[in-house]
């Protein structure tokens, strides 16, 4: 049924978008389009980008999943950084890492753990993730702390950003070819839920190359639009523009990973489940980050990599309890509750900011 | 022995410190008295609570002596909450936390791997356990990382704490559903030394409610007279107000547990040991700290849950060594000693402040 | 080949480093000809302790060898206090921490990873270096954080310090005793590996003796000459003395474990490799550090054991990596190349203070 309305309401909302923006009809109505039309074009976006993959072969394919899966958010932050909307741009990382570590991986494991007692996946994988994440976490701190307690000048706060950036950039390939080809057989589940999720293309090979076009036009477009009413939808909201980028931008863009990982978790896939959460978060944080340092470099601005001290608090938070939870490899319908406990507690920590 | 003479030995200490409260012998008589009889005191509610509940049936027992546990604590606390002494209670919750995960489980560990040479006890419960103090962490660790960097309101502030205490204590709720029905089975264990360290109830029915009450209402007035000498005595002292409620003031109210620890220890079992430190420091973070909270409100006052750095500082790595040393299910002499050094490095560090 | 030359190179960069010393050829060359030849005398250090070691049977060997396993580290800081520069001191302790977990660990995985799919070794030893580890770090940060957040004055700063160098090192012994007497077999691995990085002595038990006096002379005296050059050294080079303690002086005075440890790695030995790495940090943060407090009394200074904010974060981040990457028991290449690269930010982040 809704697979049917699919392509209508993509191209409704879209309209609607388009023309509430050209013929200004206000910020929340603007902003409310908006937020509608990318979760569908969002949703194209990535199924475009399966499709696509699938044809490319399991290798390659892998590969463009992995670094096109989280494209929609690429393209949001990239209108962001044009805007010179720096802080947002990180509001809306840390809010993307917490929000599928926490939200995503919680929702999944509390669903799921309704349905089945206990639900296990790659042991393995989880503890190699767990470093990963680590690794993010420790990429973020260190510059952090040393520009928030030492003298160092801009200049070089941007020289350190961009090192750490190129060396997230070399993990995130590290890890590609250690996941893919040298390690692939130890992260069995890893491949196999990789396929589950991927199923069969629903599209011809020059349908979906077309469609990953269209779909990447459509959120460029969308993205530029919403960006437009960020400023005054939080303002008339009376949010700060930090908890709009953490939780609303996030939330938004991240809702087909959102559905696709419950829907796994039900299915008592939640090896999957867990790919997709845990998954997405590392794309983020090793490389749509260091990738938008670069970026901005090329719009002429001087995005660092210096979060503050309650994102990198939450980003740490978030990363410690879903490792703990999740490095035995099994969850409980319990552990998906302290998750989501977590993720309300910054929510509501972060409304006050 | 000990046994024949505990009931006169606790009626003797609780006239002694009524006589020496009425007449006023001086901060340091009375601080004296009412420390041995309350240790008497709160003996007999954890004996008279676990007697209640053995004739209450197993589940609705348990609950009792999950949620009563701790009732001595409960009952100092609000006496101090009825002064106006909010720093005290905050650092008598943390030295509380800390004194079950290093110097109960650490002395535990010690003397029980002096006679034993390795410990086990059930892994998965012990992971469980980590993830459930690990939210306790973040959930006292977010607020006050915010309160801390951010300009937030103290409107705002106890907003949140609100929030984040009504949290934990859902949290503490679903780990009673989620270890006593949904998965009562996969923590064994647990259920298991619960019973062995409950044994046989010594009173009937009846004799057990009425000591029940009894117990309370003693433990209530020795606190009450407790809590009149630790302004003098603390001075006369030369402690800070922070080390007699974090270390003082802890042990004195969490004697009960040591002994019961060591003793289980000593007879090889270390899962009720571990159950007893941790199942403490767990009902005080998840439990009795957020319900000290809306017990403020009831007084007209407003106690936050924003902890000091240092508090915080100290109750975090008490978890993060705690964990580490029983994540592997089993404890040994040398694990022992180092939770009794943390502890002994954080007691030096709080005399000096 | 390089055997046969191990002696003539010795006596060559000893005598140049001495005439360049006395000649007063200018820092660059002082330090030059300092920095190689106290390579080959802490080799001979090592290899003369090894060999005295295997005499002096098994039990009291392997005392001796984890007690003077870095005695060029102990040497060269003991010149540094006496000179009065604490703070290069704990830069140099520092260093030598993150450069075993990050630099020595991380390269050994890297390399034995290349040849061999994955690295197994004892478990059970993993977690226990994890617990002493977290000591050490707890050890660092207590005091730091309570010095830095609350008003605790100089003398008593220092009675801390003392009294928790006193705790680190009663830690280490108690460690000494828990790894070689009472639970020795549980650490089989440990044990083994331990042998076999020893080999047999090349030399008979006179020359050994006679060999480990030598070889600490002349440490003693390479030191010296290397800490002079230092202040020179490092404003010629524009880098600060916190860069050329935590990375020169450490790898330079580390440079024998490193090559140890990457031989034994390529020689699918990864548990001998381990053992070099978190031992040696293990030695430094429980028995040099704190006995070099001691030492400084001695001199009638007073070094404290607050270390700054950078140095405890970029132990702390060292400490969890390591940690996370190791306690499963095994490494690829992959966690190498991850551990490589937290030591590259942290490299570059000191570089820019």
């Amino acid at each position: 049924m809704l697979r049917k309305l699919f392509f209508p309401l993509l191209v409704v909302t879209f309209v609607l978008s388009a023309i509430s923006h050209y013929l200004h009809w206000g910020a929340e109505l603007e902003f409310a389009f908006a937020g509608i039309a990318i979760l569908f074009a969002a949703g194209l976006l990535g199924k475009a980008t399966e499709s696509v993959a699938h044809y490319a072969g399991q290798r390659l394919g892998g590969f463009l999943n992995a670094t096109f899966g989280n494209a929609a958010e690429l393209i949001i932050a990239i209108f962001l950084i044009k805007e010179g909307l720096y802080d947002i741009v990180k509001a809306s990382l840390t809010g993307a890492i917490i929000g599928n570590l926490l939200l995503v991986l919680g929702a999944s494991a509390l669903v799921g753990g309704l349905k089945f007692k206990e639900q296990k996946f790659n042991i393995h994988s989880a503890g190699q993730n767990a470093s990963l994440m680590l690794l993010a976490v420790i990429a973020l701190f260190i510059p952090a702390i040393f520009v928030k307690t030492e003298h160092i000048s801009e200049h070089d706060t941007m020289t350190i950003s961009i090192v750490v950036a190129a060396f997230l950039i070399l993990a995130y390939i590290g890890w590609l070819i250690y996941s893919m080809i040298t390690h692939k057989d130890l992260l069995e589940d890893h491949v196999d839920t990789k396929a589950d999720h991927g199923e069969a293309a629903p599209w011809s090979k020059g349908l979906s190359v077309l469609l990953l076009v269209v779909a990447t036009v459509m959120v460029a477009f969308i993205s530029e639009w919403l960006v437009h009413t960020l400023d005054t939808f939080s303002s008339r909201f009376g949010l700060s523009e930090l908890f709009v980028g953490a939780f609303v931008v996030a939330i938004v863009g991240n809702a087909a990973e959102h559905s696709a990982a419950i829907v796994l978790a039900m299915k008592n896939k939640m090896g999957a489940a867990v790919e997709i959460a845990v998954g997405s978060s590392l794309q983020i944080a090793l490389f749509v980050a260091p990738v938008l340092v670069f970026i901005s470099l090329l719009f002429g601005g001087e995005m660092n990599l210096i979060f503050t001290t309650i994102e990198i608090a939450a980003i740490g938070v978030a990363v410690l309890i879903a490792t703990s939870i999740s490095r035995d490899g099994s969850t409980t319908w319990f552990e998906g509750m302290l998750l989501l406990f977590v993720y309300l507690i910054l929510g509501v920590s972060f409304y006050f900011v």
